[in-house]
């Protein structure tokens, strides 16, 4: 079985040399590792992908047990539970639903959460159950309990925000941190706020993007995954940015994913550490 | 010889066929021909690259008698003569030396002024006059006033600003209207203003860029020419990402260079049209 | 309405003036003009949006009265119909399924016929019809034979191979020409024939790519219409690259039928010209 | 001092709690840390980063002495001293002579050597000896001979084929093993050989691309270390692709020898392992 052990820590000597040694007594056969010291904030990262037969709770305590002080995860490498949210767009969601049918992100996708009915078809065809939360009549509080309702049954790893158009208050993202992500259509930290594209037209950019991050409290300012871009010139209009835009945003909402599923991402305040 | 053609007007019903015309009756041939409606306002520009006899004004007047109220620019294919701007650092301005050296970019550079004197040996190695204008001891209304001065003996048709790091005022850039380009080290709108790279660094973006704009009255609001990227990872410093940003800048700036130069920009309103 | 004119022609002096001239008489409002002239072969080349009443035999016939030799392509813009053909792989069918249901392409796809039937779940939850025609105990003659049986039920303007992994004879291909599209698995020339990922492997290259292209008789000879890359590096092994290569393989097919579709491919030889 | 350490061996258990020890217990300091196992072949790559007071030959004395069948090679973070070889362009020679002032490359360029003379006076204007050693009249051996009379003088550590546009035999290459560095002007193995532009063309490719790679005795077969992108189009004629490869062909090559020059690069078989 193939394990992903993740390791955060201050910065000293003679880490690797204590972390490889539990492991070598174990006898457990490193397959890929990458370490990372952020020399700023002397803080050490280190992604180590194993083989062997182990109890995970024992390892973490061997680990534990010569550094007191280090964090650790370990965990199987395995499919991710994933609620997916989403309003009226297909593209992205579309794109998810056709790459975890033929598991290709890692993802297993439990269920889809709209407040839009729109898009019901498309996910019942992949045999994935369909949620109208609607909005109208309620205030942002109940129908985020109402949608908190719905994802709880599923008791997913993660929320995938595939275009979902609503600002989540502190409050739901709290319910999940550092469990949230989404696409944003813009190349973050340009472009902040709504309609993105109207923006980047107005201004004549050359060149557009998409940002996937995991969101915390405030509005498109969570820790960055993936950006890509994509270049326009000045015969497109608003719309046909949007319809470029969405070419990249979905790429660049696989690509997070695939990284965020692999453990491959440490979040460090409101940085990412990438083991690509 | 060859002559570009720039016509900007209202759109109508038989624009390119009335001009089309004209360049039919002068036995002009026709090499390349563009034409772009911006719907939104209605205004038709058109670039044509055509061999010839002929006498530029001529021909305008010859276009003007048929169509009265379009913009007209004609002038043959030819260097443009350039005065560049720079503080320390020398990427830009080392590429643009070589390049003007062998001929690549259609630009002449007849001077280079700095505010610093550090870059002196590297511009004269290259037979190119080096004015070293010092702003210490001078407002900025004297120290504009003295490069002025210098500029204005070379009579240059455009103002290059190769990472020139003080701001212009308004009245400098009122001398040179649409005629003053600047490399900025960053994807704009993003960043905007002082350490950019500084600014991206903290927010942990996962790509930078570079923008090649007109300079106007706002800083860094002037109409974009070209913008390029690169990505980058968590274990870019901002000193790591200056140093990475620094080949986009110079190739940005280049590539904004020649389309500039081989006249296919038009300016409108705080856009570019741009026919490559 | 829209239409869409595209004019080839020996190139001489005056033809823009008499084409749009023709346009002007109709009172046919120009939104979009295009000219290439390929100066080795002295061939000139047209595209042109125009809105307004036409019929479009009548229009050709008057440019043909003024201009004998040329020739005209007139056709409203809509969808193509369109005949897939697969063998396993679902990533490229799944994106144009997705795309095609959401109208993004331009495209209408009538059905899907594939060697194999592994995929019919998938287009059949699309609404697609999905015909399974089985090679074994056939030889390529008979197979390409029953083939032709069905796409010809549909009578389709363009068959698309989207990861349809047997070669077609000169025959087959002879039935369509200039009508179908292939992706194919590398950078061509890169990598002509069987198994590209795993020459790519063995050569160590940086970059891998996909190319979508018009099928002609040579294999993976025929003109190109797009290419995309993706950077890999030592730790990607064969199996890797391809899963890579996949996200280029749909990116590329989908630009590549975008520009078809919307009439902006002229074929000239074996290479194309497009109007972007 | 920093010490960039690089060790080869087959792969087994324990290997990086082994070398990781050897450096704790000298009270040497880990900043970057890289492993790759090749898993084909059963091979280790290791790259390690570290600052500390040491004597390389004991630090490897003791490693050797625990891992008696490891390569080992430890050096000083240091210029590299390199000899480059062109013929006539000067694109990027320009930019390794830019770049080397400026120290960016860690390279420092002890002299020139080419087959014409047009370079010369680029060269001396950056007070780099030029050394003309014209091929006519001589054979290639004794070309060559001349040329390695020349090079020898300096003792360079990499021989940079900027642009030298004649091919050398095994016997030359065989002086400077995994030691001379090329630009190859294509997206190899599309292309190899003589006027990859014009083939290019010919084909009608939509991109275009270089290749860095090291010299061994097949012809544009060597260990590619970098590979680099441009999109082009139906306008661009045979000389365009060359003008517009320049640019590519100046980045991958600086890209590739700022990898190898900071020691990141390990050649194994025909392929490279880079940790970047």
């Amino acid at each position: 079985m193939t394990y992903h052990l993740l390791i955060e820590a201050r910065d000293r000597m003679g880490l690797i040399h204590s972390i490889s040694g539990v492991l070598y007594e174990f006898g457990l056969n490193i397959e890929q590792n990458n370490e990372f010291v952020d020399p700023g904030h002397g803080r050490f990262f280190m992604r180590t992908e194993f083989s062997g037969d182990i109890d995970e709770s024992i390892l973490a305590a061997a680990i534990s047990s010569r550094l007191p002080d280090v964090l650790i995860r370990i965990s199987p490498k395995s499919e991710k539970k994933v609620v997916v949210m989403v309003t009226k767009e297909p593209h992205c969601l579309g794109d998810l639903l056709i790459r975890a049918r033929y598991r290709e992100l890692g993802m297993d996708i439990l269920a889809v959460v709209s407040n839009h009915h729109g898009l019901r078809d498309l996910v019942e065809g992949f045999g994935v159950p369909y949620h109208h939360v609607p909005h109208e009549g309620r205030n942002r509080e109940e129908h985020e309990h109402d949608i908190l309702e719905i994802i709880k049954e599923y008791d997913p790893e993660y929320v995938v925000l595939a275009k979902y158009m609503r600002i989540l208050s502190s409050s739901f993202v709290g319910q999940f941190p550092h469990r949230i992500i989404n696409i944003h259509h813009s190349f973050l930290p340009a472009f902040i706020g709504a309609a993105p594209y109207k923006q980047a037209y107005e201004r004549g950019v050359k060149i557009i993007g998409a940002t996937a991050h995991f969101v915390n409290d405030e509005l498109d300012d969570g820790p960055i995954i993936t950006q890509g871009v994509i270049p326009i010139n000045h015969t497109f209009s608003a719309l046909d940015m949007a319809q470029a835009g969405r070419d990249v945003e979905k790429q660049v909402l696989a690509k997070a994913l695939k990284l965020v599923f692999d453990d491959r991402v440490f979040i460090f305040g409101k940085k990412t550490i990438i083991f690509e």
